[in-house]
């Protein structure tokens, strides 16, 4: 008999108020106390605290005219939220998405006159919406990132458009300029500005290119290290929403040279961040030095309205450090990848379950959690397995709720599969049965690392050099009490532990 | 409660044999009548008949070392098999994909001294494949494409190389020469060869862009006409498999300009030509003159050796007419998009159901069907509809099964979904629940048109600019015997069709 139900749609309108529910929230992911959140914003690294800006609906739990809100943290993946920090100036405005910069050397001269310390003077770019109009604007901070002053004379860019949003602004040594990049969003351009001041922006290029959807949004061009080497390479990652291949809402990248005006891509092949449906609208701290860490909005356009969470809604990802390192893609071809490591959550770890698990029924490894938070570690030796071999990842609820998550082995790789299916959420656009490919690493092994979280499955294969993040939801109040690993045909190493975060220590 | 299994893949190791199963065979799409089919190969036209070769495994219903298969056709729905088109010389050969061209100049010389007629001259070139070696053969056919004589020199294109294969050849008569465009997949490189007599070939250029996945296959370079204009232009399809964004197996491709040498896309940008997961392995028909007619194999690599068919395996899609169409991509972009309309299936209607629909729970349209095939066209004027306005389609059978499709409103198209969930097959990687999305067209609209086989659904937007093409699974015996489709907030203009094909005229 099929699930389908006679009228599927009926339930599904979302409502447009704060609704109540006792889903649990994570607890290695962010969350907002309150409200709808969506893109990270003004990611910024002043001295030893990571600042988290995010678009927020406070009065609602979908999406909603936003503001800014703030959390900061130390370690990136504890937070503590601080309210609203750039508010809206009228109820016809939007505080749409940006990013923020430390001015130290005052181009902006926004600090002349205060005493906001040089390794303070935070400034916020980001699109002010308005219903004929998105412009960039900006905002300066003299209380080291709580809240935010708005320049006297915004707009600082506007081409009188409806579809121009999302500044990222980094500051480019060798040409001792800032450069913003910002999209035009219905245009399918990348376009990048330069400034000496943050105020008065010159059009520098454009770019286009890769899978373009319904639009593009949140460009970001970085420069990543790649791994084993000193050299870097320039990485524009992309949003685009809706009308990806995964479905909704998806993160793509590409590599190649900014030479100060002009990012020009080392080949036309179009790349994926990370394959699963939860993870878009990434954005890069800034002033971190050579690390490049990134953080992105664990939901997807098509279904987030509509997930029965409440008062908060939705989850920031792991921040992750990005490196660039070339695999082979297959056994002829050598190339680059966005290679993408979750943050050290060793921290946390407790209960420790570790050892080989082959075939036989008796064996498999296990580990409960109290809180529904689980690490775990896995390699395999793909190479002479039998060709139906297969690994299974079971988190189970005390209720009998399956997440499952697993490998069917090929010749080359990997079948890799999220089963997310539960009755407690049957929307039509929220797939519940995610797969993707990975193939063996350069030494014919596949690895796995991955963090579950109350709500979030976070699966990075061979050092990260694929990554695939999904969320999944539970009945109210129900958590996966226990992670059991089993194979057929492969030969495993495998390590779970369970995560212990205090639910007060996030202030939930 | 889930519906995950404890040990979900037990049960999933496919057998070697020929399986048996009483799963209905579709009726206006094209399956073998025993054994496993995979890639379409050798399409031609000779005369009023559409040649129609096949990858084909006659002793299982999964893949297995494959010879071509055979079948024809004069309305490209209803099919004549013929057996065995190019058997293995060895047992340690396959047959694998290729194209087939009527050389009626005989360049070749492998008619001279035949008596054969010009029009009937069937070259095929395929590879062949060797446990250490992929290389490109030729055989032709005396009796009018029945069967083939190898010819005696093969192979015609041999580069010492395990993935290098799947020749597709058209004659371009600006540079008087046949192309080849072949794949080197696991270089990323689809390479372009020239030859005057379809056995000496040379290299001319390669071209390599868009998604990689693991590999490329199935090239085919056509020039396909731009509606409304006396226009062409050159498009490039590519397959990728495994590793597609959609998951497995998908077809993208490249719009641009070939000047006998080479392809140059006119942009960066990476397109898919179907947005379902059953869509493989595209190929195009030579000699139809100015029309563009393709066929794919419809299903994926992920899951068909599991799918419970049996004794035959695979089903093609139905042929589709090409040509290129500049359309909205959002209110600020133009651009082409590969415009695909099915076959026309106007002399299987019967029983028409027509109306308006509106949100009245009352008011839907529906039709019953004793074969369970249904045609459908819906256009609905998306402009002013209220924002959680849905369309829905379901397709249910006698025993309770629904096959469910649906519109869900943006403001900017809709999402598109199918839901193929049924407790017969749940095989982690057979996504059940399936979504894209789709813009409105120039005028506002958006339009649906359907054809619902058994264990097929094809669903065309906006007149063929974008098409989405899924399998379902029901159980043996199970067709479905009833179409309804009910809207909310949508009004909609809809017909239903049942669609009449004696399942002896197709000779099952």
């Amino acid at each position: 008999m099929s699930l389908a139900l006679a009228s599927p749609l009926a339930d599904f309108a979302p409502s447009m108020g704060l609704m109540n529910s006792t889903i649990l929230s994570p607890l290695v992911h962010f969350t907002p106390p309150v409200g709808f959140m969506n893109d990270p914003n003004g990611l910024v690294k002043v001295q030893d605290t990571y600042h988290l800006y995010y678009q927020h609906n406070p009065n609602g739990t979908v999406w909603g005219p936003p503001e800014w809100g703030h959390a900061t943290s130390r370690d990136l993946i504890q937070w503590t939220d601080h309210g609203t920090a750039i508010a809206r100036v009228s109820e016809n405005e939007g505080v749409f998405s940006g990013c923020a910069v430390v001015d130290v050397n005052d181009t902006s001269k926004l600090f002349s006159g205060t005493k906001v310390p040089p390794e303070e003077r935070i400034v916020a770019i980001f699109t002010s919406n308005w219903p004929d109009n998105q412009v960039q604007s900006i905002a300066y901070s003299l209380d080291g990132g709580n809240t935010f002053k708005r320049y006297a004379h915004n707009p600082v860019l506007d081409i009188n458009s409806t579809q121009f949003r999302d500044p990222k602004v980094f500051y480019h040594e060798e040409s001792g300029k800032w450069i913003m990049s910002v999209a035009r969003t219905q245009k399918y351009e990348v376009a990048f500005y330069g400034s000496s001041n943050l105020i008065d922006w010159q059009e520098l290029s454009t770019f286009s290119g890769g899978f373009t959807g319904y639009q593009y949004e949140m460009p970001d061009l970085v420069h990543v290290p790649v791994s084993g080497s000193n050299e870097k390479k320039w990485v524009l990652m992309l949003s685009i929403n809706p009308g990806s291949p995964i479905g909704g809402s998806m993160v793509q990248y590409f590599i190649g040279d900014f030479d100060g005006k002009k990012f020009t891509p080392q080949d036309n092949f179009a790349r994926i961040a990370d394959t699963g449906k939860d993870w878009y609208a990434s954005q890069t701290w800034s002033n971190t030095g050579d690390e490049v860490l990134c953080i992105a909005w664990g939901s997807n356009w098509q279904y987030t309205n509509q997930l029965p969470q409440g008062p908060w809604k939705s989850i920031m990802s792991l921040p992750r450090r990005l490196s660039l390192t070339k695999v082979p893609y297959n056994p002829e071809y050598q190339g680059y990848v966005l290679t993408q490591q979750p943050v050290d959550v060793s921290a946390y770890r407790r209960n420790k379950a570790s050892g080989n698990i082959t075939d036989s029924a008796a064996v498999e490894l296990q580990r409960t959690s109290q809180n529904g938070i689980f690490e775990f570690t896995i390699d395999v030796a793909n190479g002479t397995v039998p060709a139906d071999s297969s690994l299974s990842i079971v988190g189970s609820s005390q209720q009998g709720h399956n997440i499952t998550m697993g490998l069917l082995a090929t010749d080359s790789g990997a079948h890799v599969y999220v089963d997310r299916t539960q009755n407690e959420f049957l929307y039509p656009l929220f797939t519940e049965k995610l797969s993707t490919f990975v193939p063996l690493n350069s030494a014919g092994h596949l690895k796995v690392h991955g963090i579950v979280d109350r709500g979030s499955v976070e699966l990075y294969f061979n050092d990260g050099q694929e990554v695939f993040t999904n969320s999944y939801i539970l009945p109210e109040g129900v958590s996966l009490s226990k992670l059991a690993i089993s194979t057929k045909g492969y030969k495993a190493k495998a390590t779970i532990y369970e995560l212990v975060v205090k639910a007060n220590d996030s202030g939930k």
